[in-house]
């Protein structure tokens, strides 16, 4: 595998083109009154699984070879990867086996199986899903799909911000949240190869700054206690993905945790859509850089909607009061 | 004013398109198959102010005389109608003078201020209501918009209908909301003038089924201490809308309080998007007519998305437990 080109990207777009939605976008003129800009949804929280993760996934299970295929993947993940791997394995009628902590909310792991995922759980350490994914390998011989550490994800996170660019002209920004750099990198390269004048942004929790530091530290420095509401922007940037976020990406801006209760709030409650805390970081960064966004046109990628419904009152209204 | 004609109807659409939205229908994969039949969800959720109300408002208002706009209008409303009543007279740049109840949730009173509504508050009876309106009526000479029992209101909502039907092709039923009637009556005559072969059936709660039990009356019989969830139907049909819904309405299906929070729920975290629980009350009809409704493709008409998110631990997430 070799980083994703011009072609590469547009063959990928071609190849799970009838396996994915092409979201919609949405705009609210009363957050734009608000924030003083326009800004543009890319609603990925209305994706299959719920997250941007499909596209990835579908490009990694469909471009693998017969003999590939024959095996099976694998993958360590807790969050949409796992349920987007599991679902692109089924359309296959191949196996996906999937580490998961035992700790792992049960919502998360039924989502799996309803894709027949099947789920080897671990201890929830870094250390022991590592050694069970690596014990699974040499089993199976499945092959694994990283959750963003990976070309193929790359690429296929990449047809995100290509339809973006399709679907809109003059845009001046395209902000990705950042966890471990799939969608951002794949952001950052179909802007490159397809966009116009439009700069790429990274939004992420300043209680996860990992891609911020590493960013301006030219090397890549691993995310340290991360605490954030955002629990979709936990992890390290990825090795593939720190070159290219380096090279293509114009800046990285962090964001309070109560700027992030307030941007998620706001969705909810103006655009009457669901997403999840980690799709909020990209207006939460609009709201603490108001003057830099001023009257500027900018699309913003709502990465996923997959919140624990049970959980709201603990993860946002208890929250909101505080 | 007059019942509302095939005409009217075209005119009505063609007079409120530029100030409202083409809701987007959407639809869910999952749900389908949960359900096994076919729903298209027509968002009014999405529509200005969150709900089908804006129709309504907007018609009424922009079919004024020149002199009846120049003294304004004036409801009594503590839900969507006002709001959608204060923006529709906005865009004319009249006076709108809301009548609501001391004890309005404090987000709906900011919400008709926001569109610089005059609000005037009464006590909370129907009685005082009556009379505050009354005696504003005779103070400014405004011209009432009833939120249902109107023609203009009824011709607005009907254009939600409409919509569905220029949208969709060979869908076996349209299921609406039912609290004043409003939304019903219109969707009923839309589906007389420019519908196939739909029927309409009307969804109300059990704990409100004022228009269940006037419709197999044969006359009305209003609505007595109604207590349920799905907040916007809590008022008895009106006597404009009665005779639309016997002629035109196939049926009318009452759902269990339990069913409308599941169906909630349900729309909530597989379709990513928020709806206000009188918005679910016709998926919870199909969920407990899964057999009448087999392989059936029909139309659901999301009502609004108004939600005061502060209260839904209240609203939602205990009574899950319950």
């Amino acid at each position: 595998m070799t980083i994703p080109t011009k072609a590469s990207i547009q063959r990928a777009h071609e190849r799970i083109a009838p396996y994915i939605h092409r979201s919609p976008i949405m705009s609210s003129e009363q957050i734009n009154k608000m924030m003083g800009c326009s800004i543009f949804f890319k609603c990925e929280n209305f994706q299959k699984v719920g997250a941007f993760k499909s596209r990835g996934a579908v490009n990694a299970v469909f471009s693998l070879s017969d003999q590939q295929l024959k095996n099976g993947v694998c993958t360590h993940s807790s969050g949409n990867h796992a349920q987007a791997l599991a679902r692109a394995a089924r359309l296959k009628n191949i196996p996906a086996y999937i580490v998961m902590p035992e700790n792992a909310p049960k919502v998360k792991v039924n989502a799996v199986r309803d894709y027949e995922g099947i789920i080897h759980f671990c201890a929830p350490s870094l250390q022991a899903r590592e050694h069970t994914l690596a014990k699974l390998i040499i089993e199976t011989n499945a092959t694994e799909i990283h959750p963003y550490d990976n070309y193929k994800i790359i690429e296929g996170q990449a047809t995100t911000a290509k339809e973006i660019i399709e679907d809109l002209e003059n845009i001046d920004f395209i902000i990705s949240p950042v966890g471990g750099g799939g969608l951002l990198a794949g952001t950052a390269l179909a802007n490159y190869f397809f966009g116009t004048n439009a700069k790429v942004i990274a939004a992420e929790p300043k209680n996860a700054d990992d891609a911020f530091r590493s960013f301006h530290a030219g090397y890549i420095i691993p995310s340290e206690n991360p605490n954030t509401i955002a629990d979709g922007l936990l992890t390290s940037v990825g090795e593939r993905n720190f070159p290219i976020i380096q090279q293509y990406v114009s800046t990285i801006l962090t964001t309070e945790e109560n700027t992030i209760k307030k941007a998620m709030h706001l969705i909810w409650e103006r655009m009457k859509i669901i997403v999840e805390p980690s799709a909020a970081v990209p207006l939460a960064v609009i709201m603490e850089n108001r003057k830099y966004f001023h009257n500027k046109r900018i699309a913003i990628i709502l990465s996923g909607g997959n919140v624990d419904l049970e959980s709201i009152d603990t993860l946002f209204l208890k929250s909101k009061n505080s």
